[in-house]
């Protein structure tokens, strides 16, 4: 397949191309003019820089005739400032619409969007957790004028938590080996808030399917549907950091308790996800902490 | 009351801020820096620049303490190009987020948005005619988290036609208008669609009602609700030509049927809106179309 990804430098997309690669697939990385491409260029992945013009991205897409969008970019931010709510408008609303704009006009067959969990704030239809959630949300709002217009197979993959190797962000895993190491004791809330977080491959071979479904999906009997990528356990945050002391032999200086639950905190992740027909993550959760952490 | 209020300078904001200083109250104006002044000037009434600072908006509201927002600002596109989408998703996603992060913010006590029948294409909970209306949807969206996180009273007014005196816009009166002078013929669509168009006055009265309920509503019981101004009779397309010829003794050379239905085209305008509580627009349609083009 000869595919457009957008967001390939981030955590999910960087091992979802290199995955994609291997499988003999040709990517083209859609970017914004201040992304780096070094990491591109690495990988000999071309990139095509989108500003805001959308009549050029729809000219370079009839011409590259893609057969699917993955579209990963998106700004997170789990509290938002006023100064960030026009790139979070731009980044999460206008360059989706943007990209499925372009898509529809040049006629890509699917187009793969990407939300989150915390659209579903307990376990609603719709209630966002945070600003972030909302764009996103408002992003699938504006697709389904897209879904009932034109012929593009538009789905959405909903993910929660993640973790796996070369995670540059600053997550919960990461901040744990961290004080593994230093010490240092930490303080952190109770620790009640149930956890649903899946290891990259799972992700990425949640996303790979899903690419192979649409392909074979020439009746575009998915359009308009939204499927999660779930963990297949939920642990506590605590008995996760019990599993992670088990898995790497790390002792965890954590201080329970010592720290409220954020404002909405989600204490049991959403549940009412569909999932991806005919996929089931392979990984376990301790096998994923030992693949990322003892090596 | 001292009120903030965008859109000020077209149609509808136009005669609502008319009517709002007649009663009393005080307002300012925010506009767009691509926004002309000149009538506001006119009507001595104050404005305030927002280009895209939220904290200066904030910081401004603060000091004002409005007593609430009235939402009218919009752009509006029947039919978008995809160079239109940049705009609309700044016009009506952005400004409104931005806007609504200011007032709950600086703690003002509520905010009336403005939305559009088109959001309900064949009745439907939510499918959007256009693009423009899946925009304005995508506010609603993100609103719904300041809705549940902050103490704002948020409430959505839904209005689909409108007409009345000092109207620029190319509305159907109008051209009916122009045509019964020239009677130069004008091929229309075969004029089946039932049509929901209300005259100024009950649409400025249906948001001076509102504002009144929302000043009333110091439990907030209203948060969230969203309200629709339908016209008190509906008739079709053709059938609202006879009474414009009744009503001005004008003769209109159509041809019905020469045009094709648009892409979309609403033949049922949206009847499940909520009314306003209590309000009931006043003028008629004959009586709205003589105020408008028998003087």
């Amino acid at each position: 397949m000869k595919l457009l990804v957008t967001g390939t430098t981030g955590f999910i997309g960087n091992h979802l191309t290199e995955k994609l690669l291997k499988d003999g697939h040709t990517i083209t990385a859609l970017v914004r003019p201040t992304s780096s491409t070094e990491s591109l260029s690495t990988k000999k992945i071309p990139h095509y820089i989108f500003d805001t013009d959308i009549v050029a991205l729809t000219a370079f897409m009839q011409q590259e005739q893609f057969d699917g969008v993955i579209h990963l970019a998106s700004l997170f931010l789990a509290q938002h400032k006023p100064e960030d709510i026009k790139n979070l408008v731009e980044s999460n609303v206008f360059l989706g619409t943007a990209l499925l704009e372009a898509s529809t006009k040049s006629n890509n067959p699917w187009f793969i969007n990407t939300g989150t969990f915390w659209q579903h704030y307990n376990n609603a239809e719709y209630s966002p957790v945070n600003l972030y959630a909302a764009t996103k949300q408002a992003f699938q709002t504006i697709a389904q004028y897209y879904i009932e217009t034109a012929g593009i197979n538009f789905v959405t993959i909903q993910l929660n938590d993640t973790f796996g190797l070369n995670d540059t962000r600053s997550k919960v895993f990461n901040l744990w080996m961290k004080i593994s190491k230093s010490q240092e004791p930490l303080d952190m809330s109770p620790g009640e808030q149930k956890m649903d977080i899946n290891y990259i491959e799972n992700v990425v071979d949640g996303f790979v399917h899903m690419t192979a479904l649409l392909e074979k999906d020439t009746d575009k009997t998915l359009r308009g549907e939204v499927f999660a990528i779930s963990a297949q356990e939920r642990y506590s945050l605590k008995e996760l950091a019990n599993i992670f002391e088990k898995v790497t032999g790390a002792k965890l200086p954590i201080n329970w308790g010592k720290k409220e639950y954020r404002l909405r905190e989600v204490m049991e992740p959403w549940n009412k996800g569909k999932p991806i027909p005919g996929f089931t993550p392979k990984v376990t959760l301790e096998e994923g902490i030992k693949k990322t952490f003892n090596s």
